[in-house]
C-alpha cells in the first residue's frame, strides 16, 4: 500500500455502502438492450417473479419496491387498517429507523414495542402485547413483524419462527418478515427459503435486494395471496411502481440464475465470523450478540474505539455504546484483517 | 430486416420504454467502483446536486427521488397541508395517472381541476378556481402546478410561465412545475433553466431523470429554500430516500456534464417533429395538437388506428380516440419513417 | 309585529339554523338523571340503536357520531382503501362541502365526479365513470354515495334507488346513501325506511339527526353488516366516540318513538311546498328544481334577490345565481308565507 | 335506602359518568330560543370565545371541537408534520387510550414515550428524548405534551410547569397541554389560568368541558396565534365543526360565568380528599400517588378489590393492579363515604 493511498480502503461501518454486485450488473446490462413495456409488464419482471416463485417453491404473489421503508411499510398498511397496530421488537428497524415510514403509509398503525435486548421477539412477547388490551380505546393488534436476520446479527431458528407463527395463528395475528438481509439467514440456517417463510407460517415477506447486491430494490412477497388483493393498486398510489420496472426485476434474475444471492451472503457471514474470531478473548473487548449473519457487535473500552475512529474505521454506535461492523457481498479479507489487527492492538495497549 | 425479425423493433407508445442512456450507464458504472457512504453522504449524490445547482444558476435545494410519482407528490405534500387544495389542469398526469398519489401524500389534499381541452393551465382559469370558494367548507387554495411540457406535448412560453407565476403571487399561491420532461421543454425553447423556472416564478421543479435516459430517478428542486425545509425527513419517511443514493445521483452528473440531458432531449423532439411532417396533411388524420415536445397526438379514422395495431404498433389512446406517440433519447428515425410510412399507407386505403 | 322586532324573526337559509326540537330535548332531560357508563355502554344508546333496528326492520349495526361530515367521511373510510375511488354527483355536499373529509379520513381516495345538473346520479353516468378506467394508475371503483334527498332538494324514487343498486351490484360497487335529511326523502315517498335502503339495495346509510331537530348527532346504519366489523375502533381514532355518548342517543329515541322524525319532516317539507305554492308562476321566477323535499331553488332577478336582502332575508347563493331556502321542523308558516309574500312583492316590482 | 334500591346508586369508576350540570344545562336551554346561525357564526359561540379570552387574560385563539380525542389530535396535528415526533409521559392519555388518534390525524406522527411510573414528565425525560437522535431516520422532535392534572391525579406546580416550557423553549419546541381536567388543577393550584398557561410558556390547551359538566366539548386554546393559523380549516375537514356550534359553545357561558368551572372541579377534588383521608393508612391499603386533584388510586389486597366488585362498586384497573376512582361535579358526600366504608370494612376483614 502506498503511502498516498486512504486507509482503510474498505470500510464495515454498513453493507449499504457497497456497489452492485457483477451478477446484478450483468442483468442490468443485459436489461439494456432495445425497448420493454413500463410498470412492469415487460419480461425481465415477469422471469424475476417467476424465478422467486420457483426459489420459493410455491406460488407466491411478487411486487417489486425501491426500498426496504416501502415495502415493509407498504406491505404492513396492506395487512393493517389504520386503527391496528403492530408488535415489534424494540430494536426493530421499523420502530428504530424508518422515521415513522410504518404510521405514515398505514394513515396510523400504532407499534407496539416488545422491550428486547437481543432483538429478537418471542412468543411470550407477542402474546403479552397482544393480550394486554381489548379495549377500543387502543389500537388493535394485528400483524407481528420479526426482522430474519434481526438488527442485532442474530438468526430465528426454524423451530423459533414456526412457534412464533404458532402464536401468531392462535392470537389472529398475520406474521410479517422482514428480511432486508434474508438471503443471510438462508446462508446460515442452510435450509430452504420455504422452509423458513411460508411452510414455517409467514404470510409476507420483505426480501431485501439491496443489500444483497442490487443497486435498488426490494421484493414483496405474499406467501398469503388473498393478501396481496390490489397491492398493484397500492404500490402505485404510494410512489413504489418503476416506470422501467427491468432495472428493478432483472438483477433479482441474475442473482437468483447464478446462485450468488446465497453466495454473496455467505460471504459475507464468513467474514462477520473471521472477525470474531480474530477478536474474540481480547481483554476488554466483547461480542454484545453471537455471530450468526454478516454483522458483528463489540463493546470495547472507548479508548479502543476512538483508536479505530483516528485509524479511519467507520462504525455506528449501537445501543449503550457499542460497535457494529456489517459486512457486504464485496467485503474483502484483506480488510477484514486489518480491522481485526487494529482492533488487536488498540485493545493490548488498553489492557 | 430478416423475415423473422419483430416489426417493428422500436416502440413509440411510451418515452419510458426506452432504457439507460449511455451517459448515464456510464457513470453508473465509474460510481461502482468500491465503497461509498449511504443515504446520499456520498460524493456523487454533492456533485449531482452542484451539477443542478449550476445548471439552474442558483444556490438551490436538490434532493432526489425514486420517481415521478412520488417526487411531485411529495413536492405538493410539502407546499400542503390535508386541508389545502392544488389547482392543476384536467389532463395533468397528477390527476389522472397518479392513482391519487398526491391525495396520499398530503393526506387528503384536493386536486381543483381547471378542464383544458389542450392541457395548459391559464391565469384566467387559476383565478377562477383559486377565487371560487373563500369559505372553510371548500379546501383552500395554496398551489398551482403545471406541467412543463404538458401531457398534449405543449410548451409553456417564458411569457406564459411568467404570466401564471404573476397570477401565483398575486393570490399567494405556490407554483410547483411537473417537468417529467422538462429536459424537452428548455429544448424546445432553446432558454437557460434558469429563465424558464426562478427567474419566471417557478418555486419546486420537478425535473425528471428517467424520461431524460436514467434508469430511475427524479431531482425535486426548489428555488425558494424556505420550502425545503424538512424535505430530507419528508422523503425518508415516505420511502424515497435511497440507501445507495449513488445510483440515483451519479446519472445526474453524467447526463449534465455531457450536455446529454440536452441532446437527448432535442433528439426526442426532432422525431416527433420528423412524424409530424410526414403525416401533416393526409386525409383524415390530424394533429391533435401543434408538436413543441417530443410527443405527437394524432385523431384518425378507426380503421387507421385499427391497422396500426394490426401492424404491431403500440399506443396509448387519448382522449377522444386520438393516438399518442412519444419518443425518447434513443428513437431510431428508421423507425420513425417506418411509423410515418404506415400511417400515410392506412390513411390513403381508408381516403 | 313591534317596530323594534327584527324582520324576519325567522330564517330559511339553513335547516342548521333551527335549533333543538322539543322531543329531543325531552329525551336528553330524561337522559340527565344521574350516572350512564360512558362510550355508548349505557341503556339510551342501547334503547337507540334499537329503536334504529324496529325502524329499519332488520338487525343493521348502529354506530353514533357527532355530525354528518365524520359520519360520511368514516362510512366511506370503512369502504374504502386509500387507493379507491368513490362516484359521487358534482353536488354532492361530500364534493363541494365537507373540505377534503372524505380523502383525509380515508387517506386519499378520490372523488369520481359525475356531472348532475340537478344533483341527481343514474345508472349511465355511474356505470361511465366506474368503467372509463381499469388500470392501477388511476383509483378503483369501490362506492357510489348518493345523497337522499339531493343537495338540490330532489327525491330518488324507490326505482331509481333500485336502478343505482343494481349497477352497483353489476359492477362490484357497495352503495352507502348520504342520509342527513332522511326523514325527509320517507316523508315525500311515504314508504318504509327499510324500502328506501336496505330492501333497494343500500349498503350502509348515514342518517342525520341534527337536521331533524338534534343539537348534534347522525347515525351510521351498516346493512351488511360486515362492512361494520371494527367501526367503532375506527370511530374512536378518529375523535367520533363521544365519552357522554347518552347524550347523543337519547335523542334518537325521543324522535323515534313519538313518531317526530317524520312528523317534522312532512312539516319541513310542507313549508317548502307552501313557499313554492305561493311563487309559483311569478314573472321572472324559476323554481330550478321541483320541490320534493324541505328545500326550494329560485332563479329570479337580481333585483329580487337583493331585494330579499335588503329586506333581510337571508339565502345561500346556489349555482348560477340561485337563491335556497331550507325549512326546519320549526319553520314557521306565517314568516314562510312573510317570505313568500316579499319575493311576490319584489318580482312584480321588476317584472 | 329502601331494600330495592341499587347499591351504591352512584359510581366513580369515571367522571365521564356524571352528566350535564345545571349552569351547561341552562345555557343550553337559553341557546335554544329560536334560530341561530350554523358553525360558529353565532353570539353564543362569540361570546363563549370571549369569556374563554377573559379567563385567559389574553387574545387567545379559541375553538371548540367535540371530544378530547380530537381536540388533543387536532392541535398535535396543527404543530406536526407526519415526519415529526411528540414528547409524552408513558402514562399519557395520547398514548395509552386515543387508539392512535394523533397518529391518524397527524398522518404518523410518532409519540416517543418517557417512562413516568408516576405520570408526569420531567425537564431531564423531555431532554433525553428530545437529544437522543437527531438523524433523519428518526422522526424530529416537535412538540412536548403534558397532561394537567395527570391521568395519576397529579398536578404539575408552576415550578414545574415553567421549568418543561424553559427546555421547550431552548431545544425549539412547541408546548401542549392536554387540560382534559384543566379545571381541577386551577382548583388545587388555585392560581390564575392564565399563570398555569401562556405565562408559564403553554402554547396550547386543550380545555375540557366535558369532564367539567358539559354534554360535549371541549375548548382548544391558542395562546400562540400563529399556531392557530387554518385551524378551522383543519376542524372542518377532521369532522369537528359542529352546525348548529352554539350547543358546544353556550354551556362555556354558563360555566365561566357562573363560576360553576371552578366550583364543581373544587367540589371533585373535596370528594378526592374525603375518600383518601378516610382510606389513608388501611392496613394493606395503599395511595399510589399523592391525591391533588379529582382521582384517588388505591392499591390494595386482591381480596379488597374483589369484594368492592361484588358490593357493586365499579373502577378502572390502573397499572399493576389499583383500582381508580375519579370524582365528577356531582359526586355525593354520601357516596363518597359509602365507598370508604366499604374499603374499611373489606381492608380490616383482610389484614
Amino acid at each position: 500500500m502506498a503511502a498516498s493511498d486512504p486507509y482503510p480502503a474498505q470500510q464495515f461501518a454498513s453493507d449499504n455502502y457497497a456497489g452492485i454486485c457483477p451478477e446484478a450488473w450483468a442483468s442490468m446490462l443485459e436489461a439494456n438492450q432495445g425497448h420493454a413495456p413500463a410498470y412492469g409488464n415487460d419480461l425481465w419482471t415477469q422471469r424475476a417473479s417467476d424465478a422467486l416463485r420457483s426459489l420459493f417453491e410455491t406460488d407466491c404473489e411478487v411486487f417489486f419496491a425501491f426500498n426496504g421503508t416501502a415495502a415493509n411499510s407498504l406491505a404492513l398498511a396492506a395487512l393493517c387498517q389504520s386503527y391496528h397496530s403492530v408488535i415489534c421488537s424494540s430494536l426493530s428497524h421499523v420502530e428504530t429507523d424508518e422515521c415513522g415510514a410504518p404510521e405514515f403509509f398505514s394513515n396510523g398503525s400504532k407499534l407496539l414495542v416488545a422491550s428486547a435486548p437481543d432483538g429478537k421477539l418471542t412468543p411470550q412477547a407477542i402474546r403479552a402485547l397482544a393480550c394486554s388490551r381489548s379495549d377500543i380505546h387502543f389500537p388493535k393488534p394485528r400483524v407481528v413483524t420479526i426482522t430474519q436476520p434481526t438488527e442485532t446479527g442474530l438468526v430465528y431458528s426454524l423451530e423459533q419462527t414456526r412457534a412464533i407463527a404458532a402464536v401468531c395463528r392462535e392470537l389472529g395475528l398475520k406474521l410479517h418478515m422482514d428480511g432486508s438481509r434474508f438471503a443471510h439467514a438462508c446462508a446460515t440456517l442452510g435450509c430452504a427459503p420455504a422452509d423458513l417463510t411460508w411452510r414455517a407460517g409467514v404470510d409476507v415477506l420483505c426480501f431485501g435486494g439491496t443489500k444483497n447486491g442490487m443497486a435498488v430494490g426490494e421484493a414483496v412477497v405474499f406467501f398469503d395471496r388473498a393478501l396481496a388483493e390490489d397491492f398493484d393498486y397500492r404500490c402505485k398510489q404510494a410512489g413504489q411502481l418503476a416506470s422501467k420496472m427491468r432495472f428493478l426485476s432483472a438483477p433479482w434474475v441474475g442473482l437468483l440464475a447464478s446462485g450468488a444471492w446465497l453466495r454473496h451472503a455467505r460471504h459475507a457471514n464468513a467474514c462477520a465470523a473471521r472477525l470474531a474470531a480474530q477478536v474474540r478473548g481480547l481483554a476488554g473487548v466483547e461480542l454484545m450478540f453471537p455471530v450468526q449473519a454478516n454483522g458483528v457487535f463489540l463493546r470495547a473500552p472507548v479508548e479502543v474505539l476512538q483508536g479505530l475512529t483516528a485509524k479511519g474505521w467507520g462504525f455506528y454506535t449501537f445501543i449503550g455504546g457499542g460497535a457494529r461492523f456489517m459486512f457486504a457481498w464485496d467485503a474483502d479479507p484483506v480488510w477484514v484483517d486489518a480491522l481485526a489487527r487494529d482492533i488487536r492492538e488498540l485493545a493490548s495497549g488498553v489492557a
